[in-house]
């Protein structure tokens, strides 16, 4: 769960929050995200790696991580994995932002540990996560580091699990089965 | 899109906000709800009935309505969605929550008209939308005057969807043609 | 349901069937198929036409049709779908085959009327049904006339539902349920 | 995948085919399948328990499967997921087949290994892959000699994995992943 840089809002709302009231929201309401998986497909649609980033948490510690981020207020949930993509992946990425808004499975990171398999220690955020074939080129922007392309084996494996917080290594396997390619 | 009676948060937020500031995180922040259709089923879980709210608006109006309402914080979406159908339905309704938390749509209600094909004058809410078997008595509760249980056919004729508002009906479309029950 | 051109099989099974036996299994086992609603996206996923072939049955009657055929022995099912929508659309179609296996539904085409809501006088077609955004050059081929880009708008009107056979016009409306543009 | 026993045909088809028609037929077409995966729910619909058959195979080795078989001419999918739970978990079962037809998964097992994560040395089997809740009393029938409720943690352990043969292993932790309990 990343969510470094929001663009301006679409429109400026009559009820302004400040960002402390924002804080305060963060305690009070679950936030909604996406979760994109970023995959390239050969030509039949099978994946055939998937596009890992890597972070330097606040606290200084490497993490690998999925694109991710908030919905904002009058945004469409598929404007916002345009977004996030480009956030994190740059404007070349020629991105397939799936045509139906099903997700294949809402993640629900809870500031408690245990309650499901997902955990944000700032929020409730719950987040609809997507596989998106990109067809681009991916150059990691802001705060990631490197982009990483991995096998389907590889990103289930045990080594690159441990480096994914928050549960996001579980949504990984999630998204691996949904494409028929857990190992 | 109702919400009405909401119960009391599982845990205290330290950052307590005002219903103003809830009015006002209604012009900031993408609120999470659930929408649930609630059918009856056969012996092959072929749909044969769908269960409609009748309702009258704060404006006097009569209107028909699903079970819907908000994601509470720090609440699984599959509680919200027995809380709510308990709310509407009563509490012998005896709902069959879907194990999967994979929607069968997600419904965007904007403020705008016409963003998609969901309004809400109120807010802008996303709603996952999950069809959901009862088995056991329903009762309507609170501000409902009614239930009725209609076919597949019936829920999805003019005369219906015109008395449904903010594009419920549609959605109400759409969970007949996920469950092989558009005609 | 179309069937016209069959591309030989990776490998000669040994149990050979002739046409004659295939007729017989037609009346005897369930047919896998695969149907693909074509579609053009914008650069959000959204639908914003979708390809229709204008065909003239072996009876001389002209009928709007999808992307539609069989799944052939020792052929995975993503390959169907590249096969068929190369058959209909021609080679430069350029299709987006979907990562994930899981069908926006399945359609069950029985020999027998009023069963399910889809028919095929023939055989027992049980249909694995897939959206795929093309982003290439189409161009109908082999028996097909035409090759329409209609909108979500016109292809679930009554105009152009009266011209799909077999219930592909509710099929193609179960589609447009799916990626959010039934209306 | 099993495929015990077969009830009579709900009509006789004009193009009979003998036992030997029918092994042809398996090195010839994709065999139509449906897989089901019984599970315990709470009152949440989240999956608590999974029910796993012990079989002993023609070899005489001891393994561990799921509900599976084959789908008939002339039965809907619905149909035969109740008439494949009856026949592996008796008549006391109680399942809630689901309402929608669309699959969790397709599983492809080829009779070439490798080509999926799904194998089945006698024939082309294309099975889609449900989930269903089972409410009543399961008692193993025909061939098998015990059912087993297993944790979710414990269906994805090492241990029972390697006793599922054919990629069945694999279909569950995708049922897992499905439902939100992949561990």
């Amino acid at each position: 769960m990343t969510d470094t840089v929001d663009f301006p809002r679409p429109e400026r709302p009559s009820g302004w929050l400040s960002q402390a009231d924002i804080e305060r929201a963060r305690g009070w309401l679950p936030i909604l995200y996406v979760d994109a998986v970023p995959v390239r497909v050969d030509d039949s649609g099978d994946v055939i790696a998937v596009g890992i980033l890597l972070r330097v948490t606040p606290e200084g510690v490497m993490s690998r991580a999925l694109v991710s981020g908030r919905v904002m207020y009058h945004e469409r949930v598929r404007d916002a994995l345009v977004r996030h993509i480009e956030k994190d992946l740059g404007p070349m990425a020629l991105p397939q932002i799936p045509s139906s808004p099903q997700p294949f499975t809402v993640a629900e990171y809870f500031p408690t540990p245990g309650v499901t398999a997902y955990h944000d220690p700032r929020q409730h955020a719950v987040s609809l996560a997507y596989i998106v074939p990109v067809a681009g080129d991916c150059t990691p922007q802001q705060d990631a580091l490197d982009l990483a392309w991995l096998t389907p084996e590889e990103v289930t494996s045990e080594q690159v699990q441990v480096e994914m917080a928050g549960g996001t290594g579980t949504l990984l396997r999630q998204a691996m089965a949904h494409v028929g390619r857990l190992h």
